[in-house]
């Protein structure tokens, strides 16, 4: 047993502990000097987080490792308890998810760029003069239409924002190791389709093959009138969520590059819309019927991403708000923290560790009357790796045996 | 070298400093509802620890890793500082050193219990009533006296309590890797010999005799009249304590099982029973003799496995009682902690991190008051691995070289 956390599942026991990992996206902070050095957390007002930090384990978590500002990929990967050193979600996977597309065994996506070419063959516009998302979306469909196969593999295109969009081989025996056609600088062409090992020699043959086709069918086109690929990727072959930890979980989240990657993981995913209230009330229908529960919060992180202090402030309100309903049904665990720090400060993700709060009957150790970044740091669980937090999570719920005798 | 804490032999130094680890068996605790939320450490009167809190350093250790719960095989594999997710003690070698075995080099033991059966050969009950102690000695020794050698190996028999006992097979050529013979569920035949590997078909062999001889003699016990194995394991081949960390070593422990595990690490282990007060006595007569001391005293985990928060809070006090004794010697490094957690609130091991408390004249940073699980979670050391402690403590007795110029 190399690495114990990698190799949990041997632990795991039944249990009847019921466990909800509420993730407010982007949740950390850091000091703003406009509010007083203050952060987020500091500032908004959260009466439910506070009484429950007097009775909970507070830390700060390492997404990836110390300086890394992780994506939202090896951010889930370590909540999930996966190595988001050595497991990757490839570019064209987290693209596909991103777009809700449901990626089968054995498909391999891309992410595609509309992009403009010059007579001469090379690359004027990388990005097709950002296209409408309405322009994106007729050409695809132009493309899906004309080309929904080559030879024993099925071509489908899924449009996304402005000049974007997904490409998903879906067929046998097909490798993804490919390199970029994207040249990633203008006044080149595009590189020519090339397997980088021999099990994607196909992939690159029937992807050559679509170019042939394609291409012709946008030449007329005034600025999308050339592709670029990127970031060939397979869907991951994981151990799912459920066989790992021997739990029956329920993802809720609204975005579609959420439910994507909870769905990889093997967690039932509700194709649910609407707001955190439609969530807290999906929560509550389905409370019976599973033993593990990921709550998805989009909010916090959007408003950190646009550098909107107050606004990222009101979403922890809005958050906190809801937090007597989830323990309302009397959870046996629940832990409140982030998929990575998103500070207004930044106006983007960053390395920030994220603040956790791991409140259980076996927990309380924490006797603060703030859960904010400061208090985490002087916490009872110290500062921790992010995919350690699933074993603390199903120790707390009694779900895991003694290792060793 | 891929990791130092393995390798640190190679920076161990001839030195002066004297170091004695103090492990109160099962020290750390959780909040107790029933006591004001607070833990045994909390409640207890530790005035000598309390004082030596103001002039140490303080620190959770995770024995194994974040929310895994140890064994006290892996607990001291940590302490040992051995990596307790890669060496492992296998659960024939631990039920050996639980019952006073002397393992030799090459041994292969196994755990094993009485059985009933039926006419057709089923087990009917997989420890055989819980026969009384005596009842084990009995069959035990007219086994042993009867079946003691099969070819050019010896077969050992060793009783333990009620239907328990340990095998050990001595000899050469003998591998481990055997599956286990009890079904592990009433109601099926126990699982004939079987070797996982080309090295066991060996053993598999001479223990396949020994069940032919062995079972005849056992056919007119009412209730014990079957035999179920499992957990079969080698000695483990291991760098020694004082080999890696260049020390004379001594354990000081009561109970079998510790006794055998510091054995397994090349400490001397004296035969001594009694006790705190006998140990501390013994210390004292060894203290020019060695430069490391391990001291294990067990009742604080004992008080934590029944539940009995107030027993529990009593023994650590017996223990802090002791320390000026331990204090007279003017050890140059003193620690204590405990190799696991056992609360009194899980009536069990758990996975909570142990607080650790380093004395030493180069460790005075925490000025607190008391010698708790909170103190210690914003203490100096903060969290860290179990296994990092030897290294501490080595360097504090100034018994490490520098690394790298």
């Amino acid at each position: 047993m190399a690495d114990i956390l990698e190799n949990i599942r041997s632990l795991t026991k039944k249990g009847k502990g019921k466990i909800v990992m509420c993730i407010a996206d982007g949740l950390g902070g850091a000091p703003h000097p406009d509010y007083d050095g203050k952060t987020e957390l500091e500032v908004a007002r959260t009466p439910n987080m506070d009484v429950l930090a007097g009775a909970s384990s507070l830390g700060l978590m390492n997404p990836v490792n110390y300086g890394v500002t992780p994506g939202s990929g090896p951010g889930h990967i370590a909540l999930f308890g996966y190595n988001p050193e050595t497991l990757t979600i490839g570019r064209g996977v987290l693209e596909a998810l991103g777009v809700g597309f449901h990626l089968q065994k054995g498909d391999v996506a891309a992410r595609a760029n509309f992009a403009t070419r010059d007579s001469s063959g090379v690359i004027t516009d990388r990005r097709a003069g950002r296209i409408s998302t309405e322009d994106c979306r007729r050409i695809v469909e132009k493309l899906a239409s004309a080309v929904s196969e080559v030879d024993d593999v099925k071509i489908i295109l899924e449009p996304g924002i402005e000049h974007r969009f997904v490409m998903v081989l879906r067929g046998e025996g097909l490798g993804d190791r490919l390199k970029d056609t994207d040249p990633q600088k203008e006044g080149l062409p595009p590189n020519s389709p090339v397997a980088l090992d021999d099990s994607s020699q196909k992939t690159a043959r029937i992807f050559s093959a679509f170019l042939d086709k394609a291409l012709p069918l946008i030449a007329d086109e005034p600025k999308a009138n050339a592709l670029l690929f990127r970031g060939f990727a397979a869907s991951p072959q994981l151990e799912t969520f459920p066989e790992r930890y021997g739990v029956k979980a329920l993802a809720i989240a609204l975005y579609p590059m959420y439910k994507g990657i909870t769905r990889l993981f093997g967690f039932d995913v509700p194709d649910i819309s609407g707001t955190l209230e439609d969530e807290i009330t999906y929560l509550k229908e389905k409370w019976n019927e599973y033993d593990f529960f990921f709550l998805h919060y989009k909010d916090t992180d959007r408003a950190g991403e646009d550098g909107n202090f107050p606004l990222k402030v009101e979403y922890i309100e809005v958050f906190d708000a809801v937090l007597p309903e989830i323990l309302s049904l009397k959870p046996d665990v629940l832990v409140i923290t982030g998929d990575h720090s998103t500070p207004s400060l930044l106006k983007s993700h960053s390395w920030h560790p994220s603040p956790v709060m791991l409140y259980s009957p076996y927990a309380g150790f924490d006797r603060r009357k703030r859960f904010t970044e400061r208090e985490c740091a002087t916490g009872y669980l110290g500062t921790f790796p992010a995919r350690a937090l699933m074993s603390l999570l199903l120790a707390n719920a009694l779900r895991l045996d003694k290792y060793g005798a």
